[in-house]
């Protein structure tokens, strides 16, 4: 199985603490890294996450927020001094280049690449970029910004041969892609095995969703319907509930009631708030409500 | 003797590494704290100092490269969401506000205090700040961009009361600022006590100069002549002093030189290359130039 991975670069919220950066992710899929959201000093967290930088072609951002931007900055300075010459493609809301252009035009002029920013639309759920690994969809949140989440569904993967066959009818390289594809094969004898024999079905499309930030809406559980991996944001214990309205947040029992009611396979908890000392509550809370749950850190990478 | 202390937030140089955070330094004087460059990820350093943010009113930047500002934003957005009140005033070379401003317009509207940008002239030496503990002034370095050092001059501090001498003529409360600040006894038989028996001299008052990013500049150690510590750039080690000539900076031998011809106390040396996996190179150059030679590093606290 290809790899499908997300590797969490920050899992913090506005107030970055000692054990937590604030918001950035990479999605690597096959050969590509997706990064979704791009807090202050994520440059270095992905440094210390050992993924190579020239992986890294587009980044998603959720809304405008300093806490989910502002490495965007020094991410792309770092790029030009490494003498990167890819085009680099930024999602995010309309406000996104206003505030960032003037910035990067000053420090980074003379860049050996272009930063291409991408409006996403913050009201509507649509396909925003594609390529032959994944299709990104962003999907409209609730936050105190214009604000959407990110759901990657990898495109689906070809079926595996099965080698005992085609070693034991001696079918040669150069037929492998067409049987692959569709095809069967016809033996010298005139004996035609049909595709279904001749291999095992490829595995199903894997998604992973990033719901980051936003209260809790139930109706996004048919967007997130069925998603192997689900980020939502459990910025506040039940203890803070009020606290989590009023910052248009979502409790850890928030996130975790999304993820029964969209039946997702598994769910990944962050964006957790500076007040807590230890999140072991935010985790104990999510799993009562749904016991496929992860606790965020940085550094962590789950394998989809 | 009241604290004058240096601690190091960053000291790496524009590359970052696990090892080292871009630059950024906090000058700890008395009650204030006074900022010196602001690279990215700042405000996590300064959580790591454990120093208390509110205490931190005024911010020096060199020069506008990304590794030395980039960390404005975040910090001011953090001290927005802390409910900071208190005015930041922010000192740079003439574009720091043109650059920044728009970003705070955007993601810190409505904050509880204003930031305040001081147009520093980056051609000639002159006084840019001033309070009751301290003089702040700015000297021309020599970069790729327009770049200053910034010289902390101490202001004198009053002579210490001889304990003993004020128990044994029986002087009150009241009368000891006046004596601190100048002034006599007369005892009630009509004896004078001239001030300098009844003090001990001040301190003499210290001093610390801030050098980053420059190439060495000769002329420079009349500007720094006598200064308690000395932070001076090492990017480069003798071997790369081509591409230190080149890109504008300095190596570890210039640096120590510098310390050298302007007499200076203590050297401490940083704004290290991402090349060098082991500073201790740079150190060893230093030192055979100028014996008390500290190396800097994240987390260190240099007591002047």
């Amino acid at each position: 199985m290809e790899k499908f991975e997300v590797h969490v670069l920050g899992c913090g919220s506005a107030l970055p603490t000692t054990r937590h950066n604030p918001s950035a992710q990479v999605v690597s899929l096959r050969e590509k890294l997706y990064m979704v959201d791009c807090g202050e000093g994520v440059q270095l967290q992905l440094r210390r996450s050992r993924l190579r930088f020239s992986r890294l072609t587009h980044i998603f951002i959720t809304h405008l927020h300093g806490d989910h931007c502002f490495g965007l900055p020094g991410l792309v300075s770092t790029f030009a001094l490494l003498g990167r010459t890819a085009d680099m493609h930024v999602y995010g809301p309309a406000d996104l280049e206003k505030v960032m252009r003037p910035l990067l035009d000053y420090f980074c002029s003379g860049s050996p690449f272009d930063v291409i920013f991408h409006t996403v639309d913050t009201t509507v759920s649509g396909t925003v970029y594609e390529d032959r690994s994944v299709l990104v969809e962003a999907f409209p949140l609730q936050h105190r910004k214009p604000c959407v989440g990110y759901l990657f569904r990898e495109k689906p993967t070809l079926p595996h041969i099965k080698r005992d066959m085609i070693d034991f009818l001696g079918i040669p390289h150069f037929a492998i892609n067409d049987i692959k594809s569709g095809g069967g094969w016809t033996t010298a004898e005139g004996v035609f095995y049909p595709h279904e024999r001749l291999v095992t079905p490829a595995e199903p499309p894997r998604s992973y969703a990033y719901c980051s930030d936003t209260r809790f809406v139930p109706e996004l559980a048919e967007t997130l319907r069925g998603v192997d991996l689900l980020f939502h944001e459990a910025t506040f214990s039940e203890a803070d509930a009020a606290r989590a309205a009023e910052t248009m947040h979502s409790t850890a029992a928030q996130a975790a009631t999304m993820a029964k009611l969209a039946e997702v396979r598994r769910l990944l908890i962050g964006h957790f708030s500076a007040r807590y000392e230890d999140e072991g509550v935010l985790l104990k809370e999510a799993k009562a409500v749904f016991e496929n749950t992860l606790m965020a850190r940085e550094g962590l990478c789950v394998s989809i």
